[in-house]
């Protein structure tokens, strides 16, 4: 099964959570050392600047998504 | 109910307060510890440089949720 | 009234400064002191790198208003 | 005269210098005092990471400068 | 053989990974020796902001590889 | 002859070369002193964090050529 079969979603808040997963995977991709990937958790969960850039990343991906399903309008 | 039922908003205004929920979203699903995230408001909120990639945030999604509402022309 | 009841402007150079002022309002709704903000102005408008910063995100809601506007083509 | 009367340029060129331009005047209208702006020039012109941001302010009033002329296609 | 042949993919898993590839090659081509890119690997897969970077720079490829695809709607 | 005659390109690769053209362009029109370039150039070709940055550009751009170019789906 792939991890990313599809981009449409049922809904808008699905669709959230997908630009999440699109947004680590290309952490993952990168660092595939999960016990790595961990030690950096603090290193970001605490800095108020880290969290705004994952925003961001997380924004971009949405659009993505949101485009994909045409917004969620029909 | 979802916290994101949908995209679309009656007002440009509304719109610019859900691409602000949405920015804020993204931080939250990563530290989702009220406190932590608190303990960090001071760091960005007095930081020029904090607020504007924070803006950068919102200006991403804004674009979504305008494109979604067909930028409110009808 | 709403501070912002349209994307609509009549012209680009409007358009830009409505741009600017999205870009504004997202700082304004973070840190709502206006005092604190007035306190951190020399800090960006004094720095290259935090004005350029601060362009960024008015190009970025610059797409959204020109967008908006079908790029004042007709 | 508006310093923007239009977004439509002959050729890919002007429109990459109107990118440009529309990156600059950001940055004069939150910092408009001149000899302050000039004595920033050597802290961006001579750092590669500032050169860096400018390039990515440009290459995002690009996208809309080259959709506001359909990429000069026609 | 051209490294860059189509956008089109099959799948949208396949998409991300060519917007990896897209994002992997300017850092190549900017640095085009192997050991010295290698040398900066401890830098940013230990690194939470150069990672949360690295998904930036793939979630921006994704957006354009995604549109290329029609989103994989078919 | 303009260094920006046109968008379009024959193949995606192509395009792709394009968009580093333009990455470096806006760098070029900033500094346009060549050997003050040259000097900077160790200080972002041996930094993972700056290659990320040109990366980021230069996708930027590359959805704008790929734009223009229909993603050379014809």
């Amino acid at each position: 099964m792939s991890w990313l079969p599809t981009l449409i979603t049922k809904t808008p808040e699905e669709g959230y959570d997908l630009a999440i997963k699109l947004s680590r995977m290309a952490v993952k991709k990168t660092q595939p050392d999960d016990a790595a990937r961990g030690a950096m958790r603090p290193d970001y969960a605490n800095s108020a600047d880290s969290l705004t850039q994952v925003s961001h990343v997380v924004a971009t991906n949405f659009q993505t998504v949101a485009q994909a399903n045409n917004f969620w309008r029909d």
